[in-house]
């Protein structure tokens, strides 16, 4: 079988060198002799004749090969990957992606045009890399509703909070070190802004819920406000502080998503993920809770995604409608401020009796935590379960606290 | 789409419930109107209207009735699921099992039955339940060379190891606490003896490695001989017992597989996976290590599985042959005895100081582990690393110590 990549960077070369490595396993694994690549689109030269040879310049090469079946998409962004992948599904062919952003913002328009074409459009690479989480949604959890999922879906993050953990660090020490080792971009704002969770939260709700779910909907935060005393508090009442991608389905029928940092009780397996590592809780109605862990990015795992997802559309190349959702907005999302849930809060108060008097007849059942050499006025406490936005009003209306950082704590 | 299912037990029932309530979604996840279970064969009566219209007697109405594409398998054993089976395939009907025990003794003669009436035999639930385990491995991991997995399959022993680990339970106290909460059969041997773990590690290793296993040539030990005390020092020792089934490629292309206690440490993600959930992990060349954890056993979770395969089988009905092994005989098993690894050693000494003297000069790099109220007499720790074969014959050596309990301590 001959394919055709589309980008040919990090991921692209993983893709090159899985193929070139496997050729004859992968062709034996579709029921062909081998699997090929034909062309590399890419405007670069190498300077290595194994990629040079294939390079083209121009998409119409491939989209007009009929001896394509199919083309990897590894360019990331979402011009002209958008209208490069559009021309090679016009032409018959199918289309697998690693990209985040293409699928978060036009899946809708991929999608009708896989199905008026008849081919496939897949993109398990596109949320935690390695980890089959998409295939398990749609496939293993079939004979679910799935009613929820709860993710660490970025690995700079996690990295950077497990050193906040573990080792005291501070947010721009943890930081540093994670671009020392690679896993942090120059401009990390992406990851600790929260964006990148943030639309691979959308491609989950969409797949969870059924209906498109649009990035720009989901409420954001990032963990740049995350102090390493907050770290400390948490760890000390046996939780742990996660960037969490977040969907589920209200008893009411509404949908509630966020991206934010969270309290993980340390009993839960999500707390126990750490480093650049990856995983993701889902809800079904007759499984309850599947968890699955891995390498969320990288060369070689994404790679591992895309060629399963190459073969995949090489066995069953029609259309597949489990493999998407319905291409129109969810009317369902519940304004995240009216979930119930618990709050983690640390501030200062000129007096700490008062203060402490005063939240507790604010809010029921109060933790208050403590950690090593806190300053003299700083408080920390976690308020009882009632709608966000009650417990934020509640906190303005305490006098003598001033609120500083405040984390979630979902029921997971 | 008309279903049939053989065998109305725990399973059964599962799959009976979980098609009736989900009958029109299941229908639009295989692009059909529904799914319905047409006949239901059993010996029994159930005395419950909806299940008595649909029993029958006989297999052959089930294997001769055109309507029928799909027929499950969820009576349990090798006989007669094992001809029913056959009968089904022979007729053109896809099979879909849970049947670890059918899977790991018949799968060879299933595969070529279902290859030569291009019909499919999935049985994705006869491992880990409701865990997408052999989804991953086949399609998932087919962009890699599965190199080895370890897999805590069995949540009764992995109860029971928690007890032991947690609330310092004997074995007896903690296996009682696992019969009343319903965990445990009334005879747990399959359990605990480690029959279970080991057909379900036969039929990974046949999966990851391409070839059958057959699971008596495992070596296979269970968590009988395991007590509070081990628990206690390897608890110390900052790691943790976990009844695990092991697979691993050597660098020479052998075969190592084992089902034994190990001692993992709690860096390991697997280490953290408690009570009855189970947890494997898989390894590849290109992805690394990806977890799944969730629930192995339970009528629900199991269905679950269950109705996702009956969902591939009408997606695409035809034998595909990625989703099976070569029926020849792995030649490539290695002796256990012959992998290089740590022991952890408890036993007895009458001179302590003499002992660790002997033991020290025995094995390179032994780590002397602690407990509390240990007695006089007690000596733990943990060898050196070599074949196993070499550090049994250097524990037989020594005269002045007994060793009571062995527990390997593998390279995850």
């Amino acid at each position: 079988m001959k394919i055709a990549l589309m980008g040919c960077g990090t991921v692209g070369r993983g893709v090159f060198e899985t193929v070139r490595e496997l050729s004859a396993v992968l062709g034996a694994r579709c029921g062909r002799d081998c699997v090929e690549i034909k062309y590399i689109l890419d405007k670069r030269t190498f300077g290595e004749p194994a990629l040079d040879a294939l390079t083209v310049r121009d998409v119409g090469i491939i989209a007009g090969d009929p001896e394509i079946e199919v083309v990897v998409e590894a360019m990331g962004g979402t011009h002209p990957a958008f209208e490069f992948c559009m021309a090679c599904l016009q032409n018959g062919k199918s289309v697998v992606t690693s990209n985040k952003q293409l699928v978060a913002e036009k899946a809708e328009t991929l999608f009708e045009t896989a199905k008026k074409h008849n081919v496939q459009f897949r993109f398990g690479a596109s949320v935690c890399g390695g980890i089959p989480v998409l295939r398990t949604m749609f496939y293993s959890m079939a004979g679910n509703e799935i009613t929820g999922f709860a993710g660490i879906l970025n690995g700079t993050t996690n990295f950077i909070l497990t050193k906040m953990i573990r080792e005291q660090a501070s947010f721009d020490g943890a930081l540093k070190q994670a671009q020392a080792h690679g896993y942090a971009e120059a401009d990390p704002s992406d990851d600790i802004e929260g964006r990148d969770t943030c639309r691979k939260t959308a491609i989950l709700a969409s797949i969870a819920f059924g209906t498109h779910t649009d990035p720009d909907g989901i409420h954001t935060e990032g963990i740049t406000g995350i102090t390493a005393a907050d770290a400390a508090y948490i760890d000390g009442a046996g939780s742990r502080i996660k960037l969490l991608g977040i969907g589920e389905k209200q008893p009411d029928g509404r949908i509630y998503t966020i991206v934010a940092p969270a309290v993980v009780p340390a009993g839960r397996i999500l707390a126990d993920v750490e480093g650049v590592f990856n995983a993701v809780s889902l809800y079904g109605t007759k499984v309850g809770e599947i968890m699955l862990y891995g390498p969320g990015a990288g060369k070689d795992a994404t790679a591992s995604a895309v060629v399963a997802d190459v073969l995949d559309c090489a066995r069953t190349p029609g259309f597949d409608p489990v493999y998407s959702w319905e291409t129109k907005q969810d009317g369902r999302l519940m304004p995240y401020q009216e979930k119930s849930l618990r709050l983690y809060v640390r501030g200062n108060a000129g007096d700490k009796a008062a203060a402490l008097s005063d939240i507790r007849e604010a809010f029921e059942d109060v933790t208050v935590l403590t950690r090593d050499n806190a300053p003299q006025n700083e408080l920390a406490f976690i308020t009882g379960k009632a709608p966000e936005k009650t417990l934020s009003l509640l906190l303005t209306q305490i006098r003598s606290f001033v609120p500083a950082v405040k984390i979630r704590c979902p029921e997971l």
